[in-house]
């Protein structure tokens, strides 16, 4: 028996429908800036072995809903389970950010990749998903995610995260077919990914393109955007009686909204770098947005915290399909307290906005 | 007595004048991808040795001309000569990247920062220019240049390059008003610096903003944008009986071209992430445009290589006011042959795209 969920805003705000106030999530809300979580952490070990533990993953997911008013969660994973259930070799060195083992580089590498169901391949995530819907037990919608196959794809073949993409981007420029064929691997892996986590509960779920906004306009439509309009396809869009709504984030392609929208997809994530009502001025409609204020506000006082928030919040306006995040993740750095200030400012000002009175 | 000018193509396309071909340079032409510049490295000992010895610092800007046609030359050097000339101590960790000694954090630090004459505390600089129009004899104009406040400032908070900028936006977010005194300081000693570069020969200045596209769009105006146009201001637009154009170059800045068009600047570099036809549109006659090649297309194919400046040359049309140049950098990694293929092609593809015979 699936329980009621209790609060449906962010779904409703995916699907354009009326709020009562605006859903608020943060990106890496479950994270190194809680205490919370850094003593769990210790608990796990490595961070990898956090992932794949769905009983501790499952609590530092929810931590932070037991803190702040969030209206969703988000499975606590990394976006390079996929490559790493290909056979990659994920690791992580202290400080370094990801790794691999084996980084696929020719046409050889590429062509000897499996592409395993991910339901079994990928059953840690699956069980993940699965403890932390019983837990929350229809508090807030669970969120699941997969990198995008360009993103998947970079870190892959430069075997770790990179400042040029010198190997990805010159297989690119020096034999696409190869970097398409890997792509397809990566599409379907995705799709198939995405999937088994709706299937096992996930009633929402975003494709995170890290790393789309270092190419160029024809190449991130050939090389990053396409595969993802595949993805779209290719999903269940709907489950328990409810439709799964898709977000799309790349990171830096704020140039690119239109395209993106065009995907069928319900909803883009934006950066910070955009203004978020000329975004809604240019896709109207068509998709949710989903953002954006600058991570680093939460550097600043309490005071600065609201009046951007506000400042964010009045630039949408009273359209419903705005779900409030921050444009990147939460950095470890920042005082916990700072978020609830964020949160509480974001369901004042949008409950006046909603309700007509400005 | 002055030689005359003998390529002057670079100069006049940036003034929106016709040509017979489009101006090419390369951002970091003088660079580790050339074995005559590793050489000459070697002698020098570290980057910033290299730097401050006037004759081997001309001897490797001159390298490039001397192997590509070529029309225009850039001193080289660094741009975080001015944080060192105030005290910041900069120096270089293998693979690192830039470091300074005494980052700046607080109030105090800022208000403590010297801004000294840029003519006698980098007078190394000024001597290298000399010797550089000296050497160069009238083959091609000499490019001038500094770091915009904005991104002098990250380095000299962050005290290194930075993933998330956590000091400097922390301060921006926290104490506005110190953030401001510091900018304040830098647009001084940067339009001080220029000054100085076009007094000793530079015959065209370009402006560093390699961080701005971190900021959102207000903060983009407040904190980097605003200094630019004073420092733009402030510059001696003549020198030697001609204009001394000036080009503002924010990576990452593709969203704001109309206000940076706007400061009063000659031109705008572009990074590769934009469509050069599509920004021509937005600015139209009003300031020449500077780019935009994503460099890692230097991996690919002498095809493909051509095919990608075809496209690119063509996006522009028969206008005046295009400056063929990388989005970035060139990679140290890319094979010599490579500029060879791209520089013959923008000549052939462009003239006959500036005679009318398409």
């Amino acid at each position: 028996m699936t329980p009621e969920l209790k609060n449906d805003r962010f779904l409703k705000a995916l699907l354009r429908q009326p709020v009562d106030q605006t859903p608020v999530w943060m990106m890496r809300q479950a994270g190194r800036y809680l205490p919370e979580y850094r003593a769990i952490r210790k608990v796990a070990g490595d961070f990898l072995s956090l992932c794949k533990n769905a009983d501790l993953a499952c609590e530092v997911t929810v931590q932070p809903l037991d803190r702040y008013e969030l209206d969703a969660a988000i499975l606590f994973s990394d976006i390079l389970t996929i490559p790493d259930a290909m056979g990659c070799g994920l690791y992580f060195e202290a400080g370094e950010g990801p790794r691999f083992e084996r980084p696929v580089r020719t046409r050889e590498d590429i062509d000897a990749l499996p592409v395993p169901p991910m339901a079994d391949a990928l059953d840690y995530v699956m069980h993940g998903v699965k403890t932390v819907r019983r837990e929350l037990n229809g508090r807030v919608p669970l969120i699941g995610f997969s990198g995008s196959p360009w993103t998947l794809a970079t870190y892959m073949i430069e075997g770790s995260s990179s400042k040029d993409y010198r190997y990805a981007k010159g297989l690119m420029y020096s034999d696409p077919g190869a970097l398409h064929t890997l792509l397809d691997k990566l599409s379907t892996a995705v799709a198939d990914y995405l999937n088994a986590q709706i299937a096992a509960g996930a009633q929402a779920v975003q494709i995170f393109d890290t790393w789309g906004g270092v190419l160029t306009e024809p190449a991130y439509r050939e090389f990053s955007l396409s595969y993802m309009e595949n993805i779209v396809r290719a999903l269940v869009r709907e489950s328990e009686g409810r439709q799964v709504p898709v977000i799309l984030f790349t990171k830096g392609g704020g140039a690119w909204l239109e395209q993106m929208a065009a995907t069928g997809c319900d909803a883009l994530g934006l950066d910070w770098t955009v203004d978020l009502g000329q975004c809604r001025t240019r896709v109207g409609a068509q998709v949710a947005l989903q953002g954006n204020l600058d991570p680093s506000v939460l550097f600043g006082s309490d005071d600065l915290v609201i009046s951007e928030v506000e400042r964010l919040v009045r630039s949408f306006g009273p359209h419903p399909g705005h779900i409030f995040n921050l444009g990147h993740g939460i950095n470890q750095h920042v005082d916990p307290q700072r978020p609830a200030t964020m949160i509480a400012a974001v369901q004042r000002i949008s409950r006046e906005i909603h309700s007509g009175s400005h």
